[in-house]
């Protein structure tokens, strides 16, 4: 049967942008849909000038995590923690609540649903907001498909779009990256160098129990210059860090140029032979890449600590990734690129 | 390992009655989520008197659809249209838009995702809302997991509640119920009497592209006695039309009696056995069971064709259904009492 390409053929980029055609134009721009008055309508939920941003993300089993790696209870944190990352990514200072699609074979113990649920409300109890519904199926794998919803309220500032980021732009981000792939090597036994315990125990907690930055959107509004109009280019660091610099690049039409000797490594990190692979490549640490004015990014790294500049937007094709220093970007195949969920 | 019942043995009805308990009380009492300003904040989506409606479902292969009865247009289709359906059952006129969490293997062909979407856009484009986001992975089985958001629009009505019955409300429904199940009889090629091909054809038509009944709110809406204060008892008939009724008992704290002479058949089943099971535990009907007061139940049923009272509620133990008749209703193993997607 001549049925083209299948999902794997297209790989997830591709499948996204195809998907996104079905969607109003620009839909599809962010990892969070905003639903401002055209959406909501006159009467709408945009009262008071307030939006509301609606993310989606699914978590299957075997792809994003592995009973071999992580606990029930760490499973409903992680999940709830990506999704709110997400809100959080759009300018969202705390979450309204989400909503859990549950599939699991038959067979599945309750015990391990129940853990699963005690990880998501303690993440929602430590972060904001509450479980608001769902559904639950039988299916041949664990997943959970969770959608949560935020909002922005006027005169808290407002969106951050991936598209919003101009030449001329710093770049900066929130945290440390590759902590969390480095707690995956540990957890999968990867051959490494010795780590000393509270290194491996903090990598590992980086990996579990990631944080949504709230307080990161939070610490941007309070150190906006008051000059400056609000105007963010961004998105979480959920498929890596360069892939968050590129992503940004490409909605918004220019290139990034990172700064080697400025990559936001971890103490823990130091020496390790994969550390700048997996700062750059590794995913999942649910940082904040921002793109600012320079006055305003300077406002933020004196404001936030943790916050450090790591390059800038520069004119040049859409999306092209560079050193600051001219020297030549890794290769695709060196895994940077960030994660493929059909590979 | 000491660890308990599993999913399949708590079954589905315990299962969201466990999960129930991690969201705030109330919360898990109807198919959706009502966000009133309580949830979103004073600056929230509740201005105007506008409420949000959060609805989320998951639609698995070999669990909800099959490659053996419906094409992927009609999956898409009928995904969209089941989580219409529950906003409608909320009391929402139209839909906001959904986001879809695609999981599929990475072999499937791109081919069946395209028509998947095809499907569940014709959906809203006929009845409603727009592709807001989703998200997208690989995992072994094909699913949409599905959240559509609506509005409860002040001044047009408050929700539809399944714990809003109370004893002496008649209960209606919006239209005949059966012809779903008996679509998939057809389909699946199950030991049927000789069906007239325009029979087969409208039960097949039922069965893959239900339809939300926004009209229906709409018309209740407008049908409403002026003396009368909005309190609606009900819910969609996706589980069964005995299940729904069973439902709103059972939220509302009494029984149902239904009238076993005015069961809601489509002429398309005079005759058949199953007629009277395959209407009353079918299910995927997708029409509204609504508990009203006389005067509005009289009146809907004056505007809106095809509407008819099925039976009323009752004092009586919660959930408690009978027929009206007081004849034996019929034993659990009859099937009538639901679907379970964990059997």
């Amino acid at each position: 049967m001549p049925e083209g390409p299948t999902l794997a053929e297209l790989g997830e980029t591709e499948l996204i942008r195809r998907l996104g055609a079905f969607a109003p134009r620009g839909q599809f721009d962010d990892d969070a849909a905003l639903l401002g008055p055209a959406l909501l309508g006159p009467a709408g939920g945009g009262g008071g000038g307030t939006q509301l941003v609606l993310n989606t993300d699914v978590l299957v089993e075997d792809v994003h995590f592995s009973a071999a790696t992580m606990g029930a209870k760490d499973v409903g944190w992680r999940a709830a923690a990506a999704n709110l990352s997400d809100l959080a990514a759009m300018g969202c200072r705390d979450a309204v609540g989400l909503t859990v699609g549950l599939v699991a074979p038959g067979d599945t113990p309750w015990a391990w649903v129940e853990e699963a649920y005690i990880g998501l409300t303690q993440l929602l109890g430590a972060h904001g907001g509450v479980l608001l519904g769902g559904d639950c199926s039988g299916g041949r794998q664990r997943l959970l498909a969770i959608t949560a919803i935020g909002r922005l309220v006027g005169g808290q500032g407002g969106p951050i779009r991936r598209g919003d980021a101009q030449p001329g732009d710093q770049l900066v981000c929130t945290g440390a990256h590759g902590l969390s792939r480095l707690g995956l090597a540990v957890l999968r036994g990867e051959g490494l160098p010795a780590l000393a315990p509270a290194v491996q125990e903090k990598a590992i907690r980086a990996h579990r129990r990631p944080v949504p930055r709230f307080d990161a959107v939070a610490a941007l509004g309070a150190s906006r210059p008051g000059a400056l109009p609000w105007r963010v280019g961004g998105c979480d660091s959920s498929d890596g860090l360069a892939a968050a610099a590129a992503a940004i690049a490409a909605s918004s039409g220019c290139g990034a140029r990172l700064e080697r000797t400025a990559l936001p490594l971890d103490p823990a990190m130091a020496g390790l032979p994969a550390a700048e692979a997996w700062c750059l490549g590794g995913g999942e640490d649910f940082e904040l890449v921002l793109a600012l004015d320079p006055v305003w990014a300077e406002a933020l790294i004196a404001a936030l600590p943790g916050t450090t500049r790591i390059g800038e937007l520069v004119e040049g094709p859409a999306g092209n990734l560079g050193w600051s220093d001219g020297r030549p970007w890794p290769e695709p195949s060196s895994g940077i690129g960030g994660f493929q969920h059909f590979g």
